[in-house]
């Protein structure tokens, strides 16, 4: 008989296998991921700058823009320095 | 040229779009898991206990029991009741 | 001045600074637990078990043993073995 | 008797409640923590900017500096615009 205790014993069986069987998926996938970070970082790669890459261009640009901004604002009211960027400027603004 | 202060550009773009194709693989299998749960909860299951099945079942069978009869151990050591199981002398063991 | 960009730069430094000694204080206790811990395995108790426990302590007794004979119900369904309690059956049960 | 199956039930009880005591304190931190965080919003601040002005002012002000840069040189590699800084020339940079 398949319901000990009122538990269809086949019916939860079939939902943890398939359960199981993506959890097994996923790591596979994960792994897969570890796989590049580490191809990346065996280039030069900085990996822990990559993760941060990764999640900021799941942002809207907008979005990201507009928290990086807010972002400078704090630091820059709490006195803790932030590079300049890419620019020729940079070294005049960050003495200023 | 690909290498703006010294990252190759392609390089880095490549390994990142790697990334991402696999993140989102991976989403679409824990949704996928989601999925699974939730209709196991629309057939009448515990999916918080169904959790706790699949994390057991990935532990040695030996070495869970050996944990669980520790965990007995504790509880009972202070004084919290556990339910004993299937069998007919439970009401007695519990009573002692 | 105080607010440069719109932001008072006093006001946000008293903010940052009671977070930051809050978060101080919290990794000290964090540190002491661990050390209550470190304590109890140098005596020879398993801190995971003993995390276990912990955790079903912070539970209504009611609920927990709910809970429990729920993971029985499944775990029997799937054919998994728990073993019976500190009772004088214990071995007879676990080798029925 | 103190010792059921080992188990030295009055120091494994002295143990948990130690636990349980650091760790109730360590929650009325953690509330305070996030009462600290509600009282900012309410004043009008982005609590999501200020962990993070948090967790930046944790680290080395030239280890934040050079992650800093990495995060832009990445980004710019991968064409992704991150604004310039409160300075006149920003405009003029972000154009190039």
């Amino acid at each position: 008989m398949s319901q000990p205790g009122g538990v269809a014993a086949d019916q939860l069986r079939a939902f943890v296998e398939r359960i199981e069987k993506l959890e097994e998926e996923k790591q596979t996938i994960a792994d897969d991921i570890k796989d590049v970070y580490a191809e990346a970082k065996a280039n030069g790669y900085d990996t822990k700058i990559m993760r941060q890459v990764v999640r900021l261009r799941k942002q809207d640009s907008a979005e990201r823009q507009e928290q990086e901004a807010l972002l400078d604002l704090y630091m820059h009211a709490l006195g803790m320095a932030r590079p300049a960027i890419e620019d020729d400027q940079a070294e005049t603004s960050s003495a200023a």
